[in-house]
């Protein structure tokens, strides 16, 4: 009973209005897996080198997710530098060293392969497409992509999202994905291609899920503070997952509760919002179960009318 | 029992990915009207020149919109023209031709008097105080306002809106009005300005309201397609108001309920919605209280969880 999650982990260093960090922890699958671990129990499948921190490694334990899959090889982790603008809706990247991750090629530990969710992180397509197959068992499969697999691997990611249960990109990406500029239009072509469930992230502006019969939309949750957005649609991910797998839900199912596929794009807009609100990780090394309900509270009191 | 409008009514030409009129009718005012009369009783106060057609005043009338205080002048009406980008997210202004609008000195006719709730179009501050001034005993008064008043006429637009219950303006608008680029913030110092209610509109992405205790957001409505966002916003504006006067809202009651009030921004929404679904004023013309309704539950729909 368990979500298996597939991507980078990495360190960053960011520069927003707030300040700057050099070198902290950060990559999809670091930010989707402590999210989701607040749900559901999670385990692993990336690859760092030889500087990886024990401490770093120990957060993600603290959280109970299951690091079997961790391979650690010669060479330096992912490392990744960018700089936000002042009003943070665009970021520049300074430095992408891909260093050990250049080579990844994740492989499912045996003991892994009796989880029920699989989450793939934004890498090669084909790499996800191999996880995939070395999981069919899995109760739903999804994951995320990005501009540059949808313009550069086309042909590679849509033979890779047929499979899948669900999309969770943004919407530069669905506009990208499906030729269309109007989000309506967008989804009803990309639902086309292969998931049934489809969730398109809008930053600040919230969220939008799309299924057959379901459209649920939801707005931002408004920060006093942005200190630094690194990681939010990956955390919002992880919630999204992460809530989907704790109730058991099977987005295979036409008949499932539509509510509560509502209430885990909530609880991925809370874990974004979250994630906003300290630089990298650190929201994560304080954050309580009991803080995230009264956020999805705060949530419906927002919206209710 | 009315509420009085005050703004322009102009002709305006419009290209958009969709199609071009070279001349239809347009201004605040009218957009505003149109869309309040679906909910109260309205007057408008407004200048047109010799060239204003009777099958445009004919319109007006048509929704029960009482012209007492549609002036007739020598010269021209008013004309704007402008085409939208490919997004429709930006316009260019290609020409703007104030005429008889340049010389606007609104007053308020005897038999308006006794409206209970005034809105004022964007026009310049000093005139929106005057119309204020004529009408001192309206339940609440309130209206929009530009970036060219908040950065040239920022002294007198302050003496303006502090004797105003509500303010509606959009998020560009409220960051130049505040100086502060987080929308939380933005609001606070705002509502220090005068209003007790701040509306603040966000497009495509919907609208946010902040009045002490209380803070609702609601997502755009997701059309299909978008033939021409022109005076979304003032019939956001129309729809708002003419919610709040159908049931006899008063903003300056601190009691009042508040639920009423996130039903005028969802009225509000729907209204600026419709807009968009035909060229220029073309909506108003066949729509329905039905279709507003089915839509206020669409929106219902679409954010319930």
């Amino acid at each position: 009973m368990s979500i298996v999650v597939v991507g980078s982990v990495a360190y960053d260093g960011v520069e927003t209005p707030y300040g700057k960090v050099d070198r902290m922890l950060g990559g999809a699958c670091t930010y989707i897996s402590l999210a989701a671990s607040f749900f559901h129990p999670v385990r692993i499948v990336a690859v760092v080198g030889e500087d990886f921190d024990d401490a770093d490694a120990g957060l993600l334990a603290s959280r109970g997710i299951d690091l079997t899959g961790l391979e650690r090889v010669p060479g330096k982790t992912f490392f990744w530098q960018g700089v936000y603008s002042a009003d943070m809706n665009d970021r520049t990247t300074l430095r992408t060293d891909l260093n050990v991750f250049a080579d990844f090629d994740p492989k499912l530990p045996a003991s892994y392969r009796d989880s029920e969710y699989l989450l793939l992180g934004n890498i090669q397509p084909a790499l996800q497409r191999s996880v995939r197959n070395q999981m069919k068992s899995a109760r739903f499969t999804g994951g995320d992509t990005m501009n540059y697999w949808i313009n550069d691997y086309r042909d590679e990611l849509l033979q890779t999202i047929r499979d899948w249960d669900f999309l969770l990109i943004n919407d530069s990406e669905a506009r990208l994905l499906s030729g269309e500029n109007n989000l309506k239009h967008a989804a009803r072509k990309i639902l086309a291609m292969g998931p049934n469930t489809l969730v398109i992230k809008r930053g600040e502006y919230g969220a939008m899920l799309f299924r057959d019969d379901t459209f649920f939309v939801v707005p931002g949750y408004l920060l006093e503070e942005v200190f630094d957005p690194t990681g939010a649609g990956d955390c919002f991910a992880g919630g999204f997952v992460g809530a989907l797998a704790a109730c058991g839900f099977d987005l295979k199912d036409p008949k499932v509760d539509r509510m509560e596929l509502r209430r885990a794009v909530i609880y991925g807009s809370v874990m974004g919002s979250f994630c906003c609100e300290k630089f990298g990780v650190d929201r994560f090394r304080t954050l309580t179960r009991a803080e995230i309900d009264a956020r999805y509270q705060e949530f419906k009191a927002f919206t209710d009318f």
